[in-house]
């Protein structure tokens, strides 16, 4: 497909805008007119400067307030026009973009509105420029793409079509498969924006708060896939007002909207394959076809940046979480700690990626092993995705696990199912003799999920990179109060739950979070949270073993009590322990968290029964309050 | 009255919040249950904190899903609020904040409801505690303040009473008026908050953007009148859920909270005496009586923070500017420019405020002067609405001019209107001979206004401080787009429009305004507009004197003539000046801007009919535009 997007979806300059989208592999724009009013240069000059970049300049938008008025405005009106039509005829753009009046002074009329894009087509056509109708969500008479295409029928014009976005119809809760029935050749345009579902108005809502498909909670698939059935073959384009893509830096945005119709095309082909009709539909452009999305079957391991120092710190801290050393590196300043089947990587590796990231940010984590069926095919869905690959240098017999990297500059290495308990790690380490037996420790079993904390305008980021190279599915998005501001929370999990990620931004700069990522930079983990299966006894060996826990207060469990419908001595046992308590419909979540231990990270144990599909994070506050008051 | 806050309305841990609210000269408090469940200490170590601090705990809030449920639930909540009066008796807190019932297993059964809180209020008796119960906006079947009180009524126990919030009343625009008519005996506790006009889910509108009396667009005052009318002689209370609050160090808020009420207090004391009916008015409790606002009439001088070195170069640059020197302090490094009516001071002298200022942020605006009939009463309610009064160390025979500190540590100056032009420069400074001769220069004549980048957490701060100390009455909330993210902008003004100050916030971290704000530590003037009779005769000299506007693009001009309908010759001046046009139904409004002079301060040169309101906000972003593209 072609793709474009629009000029307002991102943060720039005009020309440092072009230059994102031409770097991100995009083949054209859409011009948003206030980009081109504030622009130091003519029609031409941009003209010029697009086709340098490889960009063509699809659509000049919007231009608004024009069908269904009295005689006056509409005379004025097609003056405007001319003017604008000189404007599109020096930069070479073929298609203006008309969208529905919410003027005051307009009436409801179809067939003054069609008769009157009628006339701005036929003067469209003596340019060999075309016009394409769209219905804004908030358009004073006509807001569903149904109205505006019974529009452009009775104007009957060969240069007038309709132009969708997916952000009218969805948002107004539209059916969209009527679209399936337009014929393809007169959708002049394709618009894709998604969005968080929000309860405001709907003007506001599209002003401020699209994002690219993938991020948001519409169904985009649906809607594509109903535009495709039409046998739509023009531009995949993007049109997102988004407070923060506007301060986002652009090239990041742009990498994320290149993602996002990616994401969007190869969904939309397996979705239209597998249908029933599948042989029946009429032919399609061609579609994004990437291989699938990864099989994870859960973390491997976790990778820790350090310095010999820290390396030595951290190292006698998991052991008194009850880790084990069981390996260290042929080569390299890189041990290995076990327990239960959760493999925790200390690299102090000087010259290493590891520690080039410990230089920026300190004691951190710096690497995700996640397990998978076929990692190369992983790794080259991931760079059809515009992820990069990352080759770290080998040793002599190292084995070669395929890594990517992650926004934020983390890495996240597939690591091959078939390699059994030591398999990875008897290439490259010297392991105990015994390390094959099971360390059973504090009885931490395995990873439960890992939380990051991330900058504001990463959230969107990380939602897009986990659906769209890694298939991890966002669950609900949640608000929670630490003593110093909010913190949204959301987790990314794949189908059976075994690799689960949550993502956490604080809305706040004076939040623990937020400290934590200004000296962490962003995008890095937060918190790792490890399952047992009795946190009761994992809580009582640990803090025998000196490990401290975030206290929590006893008017918690006062509350508790009035909240739950609770086992007096469960809630005992809970109070004893200071273990966190959440119940959903399905099953209980018992948690408790480390006290910090190196550069603001701590652990949290979980022991969750199966049906419990969340993270306790309504108990999230208590443990912020706790720590605001040490 | 008896003055009080809900915790949640705060930043901090509990104790945090009970010694900032202490600080500000409350009463008491509202605890929010949240607050409680996380605080590290039992209740009655609370109320010792509290005690200590001179604080009553006067609600506990809020006990929710309770009235009009089937037995089996009601049962189970009576069990509830039981564990709830076992802390409000530990704590000494006598009332209890029940709100409606947003359940969905509630029924719609007024006689059930209040048979329920029957029951409440009798458990409550029994402890001589009391239960007020709140329609909620989003309540389930009570959302209105008339259907509770009717429930109240049913219910009929001494125990129970009424609470208002007036979020609740006004966000659903019903009719305040019939409070008058509830006993005031029967309302047990009033929540005064205020919220900017948004059109979005009342519920998300109530937990995000609430602010302070006085700082949003209800009709605040017209909803505490009806209270008052009804005889209610209980606390006076905040309960505001605002995200930004949440963040804001909360010494800050307590401040502005106060401030609210006080304004509050004040305003609705003056509007009841002024009433037909004053005479016949149940006695009311003794309101907050400050000085009147002061009549101010237009900015005296704006003084600059400077050091030697860059006073020489200022200077430079105001003489460009067609500013002359007209005269230097007596005793200290002080200079006075003067051009038309307008008078800017460069304070370089060491080790005075100015000079503490420049060392903290640059060359920049230290100070405001003022003229106002009365300074002594102008200070006297400014600090009666808890601003500082600042008094500089003064030379022999110098004039004191009374000051007061604005939010964000700059001074506002108050200079008596019976000064003529010289009157306040006489005594402290050396004039030139004609200094009271017109200083033509290029045709500046006054301040038109002065533009302000405030941090976003100030821009609340800031409209309550001109409107409650100032007079100065707040405009529309305007969104303007930088290329790297948005601003908001809101105009302040007194009601003759002779002292205008223009509020910017940036959105974004990455806008040329949050860069300043960040040189500058915030609440810091950004740009001061200069006011001219011939904008463009004054743009001619200037230039001519060297002096560089910021380049406006030609499609700037083209788009402009396609917006409105303009004399072309007319359009061919102000395209060949540079000059910015806005239009209103009342006025024009022509302006430009000048380059950069100093620490990213810079001059805007406007010329405005007398009907025009505004400050060309929309041409911000052709400026924003501009300045990004250099």
């Amino acid at each position: 497909m072609h793709r474009s997007i629009a000029t307002v979806s991102l943060s720039g300059t005009l020309r440092q805008k072009l230059e994102a989208v031409s770097a991100a592999g995009f083949d054209g724009i859409e011009l948003f007119e206030a980009d081109f009013v504030n622009f130091k240069g003519s029609a031409p000059e941009l003209r010029r400067i697009a086709s340098d970049l490889g960009l063509s300049i699809d659509l000049y938008q919007p231009f608004r307030d024009f069908e269904g008025m009295p005689e006056a405005q509409f005379r004025r009106s097609l003056e405007r026009a001319e003017r604008k039509f000189d404007l599109m005829e020096a930069m070479g753009a073929p298609l203006m973009l008309c969208c529905s009046n919410t003027s005051p002074l307009s009436v409801n009329d179809p067939a003054l509105a069609a008769a009157q894009l009628h006339e701005l087509a036929e003067r469209a056509a003596r340019r060999n420029l075309r016009v394409g109708f769209e219905a804004l969500a908030w358009g004073r008479h006509t807001s569903l793409y149904g109205q505006a295409w019974n529009i452009v029928k009775q104007a009957d014009h060969p240069q007038l079509g309709l132009i969708l976005d997916s952000f009218h119809t969805l948002s107004l809760k539209d059916d969209a498969t009527g679209i399936a029935a337009i014929p393809g050749d007169k959708i002049f345009f394709l618009q894709m924006a998604d969005a968080p579902l929000l309860s405001m108005d709907v003007l506001q809502w599209a002003r401020h708060h699209r994002s690219f498909p993938g991020q948001g909670d519409f169904d985009v698939i649906g809607f594509f896939e109903q535009v495709l059935r039409a046998g739509y073959t023009g531009p995949l384009s993007l049109e997102i007002f988004n407070d923060l893509f506007r301060e986002t830096p652009n090239r990041r945005t742009a990498v994320d909207a290149m993602r996002s119709l990616l994401y969007l095309e190869s969904e939309a082909k397996r979705r239209l394959a597998s249908s029933a009709d599948a042989p029946a539909l009429k032919p399609q452009i061609e579609l994004f076809s990437p291989p699938p999305v990864p099989a994870l079957s859960g973390l491997s391991f976790i990778e820790f940046a350090a310095d010999e120092a820290s390396a030595g710190t951290l190292g006698a801290l998991l052991e008194q979480l009850g880790f084990r050393r069981v390996g260290r590196h042929r080569s390299k300043a890189v041990a290995l700690y076990r327990q239960g089947g959760v493999n925790l990587i200390v690299n102090a590796q000087p010259d290493s990626f590891a520690r080039s990231r410990f230089e920026a940010h300190g004691t951190s984590v710096c690497a995700l092993g996640v397990r998978c069926a076929d990692p190369l095919a992983a790794v080259e869905r991931a760079t059809a995705m515009r992820s990069q690959r990352h080759d770290s240098p080998l040793g002599p017999n190292e084995l070669r696990v395929p890594a990517i990297v992650a926004p934020g500059g983390n890495l996240i290495h597939f690591v091959p199912e078939a390699l059994g308990t030591n398999g990875l790690y008897e290439a490259d380490f010297i392991l105990e003799e015994d390390a094959a037996a099971d360390v059973r420790g504090a009885g931490l079993a395995q990873v439960d999920h890992v939380a990051l904390g991330l900058a504001l305008d990463q959230l969107d980021t990380w939602v897009l990179f986990t659906r769209a190279v890694l298939g991890l599915e966002p669950g609900e998005s949640l608000e929670l109060a630490d003593p110093f501001g909010l913190i949204r929370s959301r987790g990314v999990a794949n189908a059976d739950r075994s690799v689960r990620l949550v993502l956490n931004v604080s809305l706040s700069q004076r939040t623990r979070t937020a400290r934590t990522l200004s000296l962490t930079g962003g995008g890095a983990v937060h918190h790792i949270a490890l399952r047992c299966d009795d946190i009761f006894e994992s809580v009582e060996r640990l803090r025998a073993g000196g490990t401290r826990f975030v206290p929590i207060s006893d008017n918690y469990y006062d509350d508790l009590a009035t909240r739950i419908d609770l086992d007096p001595a469960l809630l005992a046992r809970l109070r004893a322990a200071g273990v966190l308590f959440d119940r959903s419909p399905a099953g209980d979540y018992l948690h408790i968290y480390t006290e910090n231990i190196e550069g603001g990270l701590f652990f949290e144990l979980a022991q969750r029964t199966a049906g419990y599909d969340a993270y306790g994070a309504l108990n999230a506050p208590a443990r912020m309050a706790s720590q605001a008051q040490q």
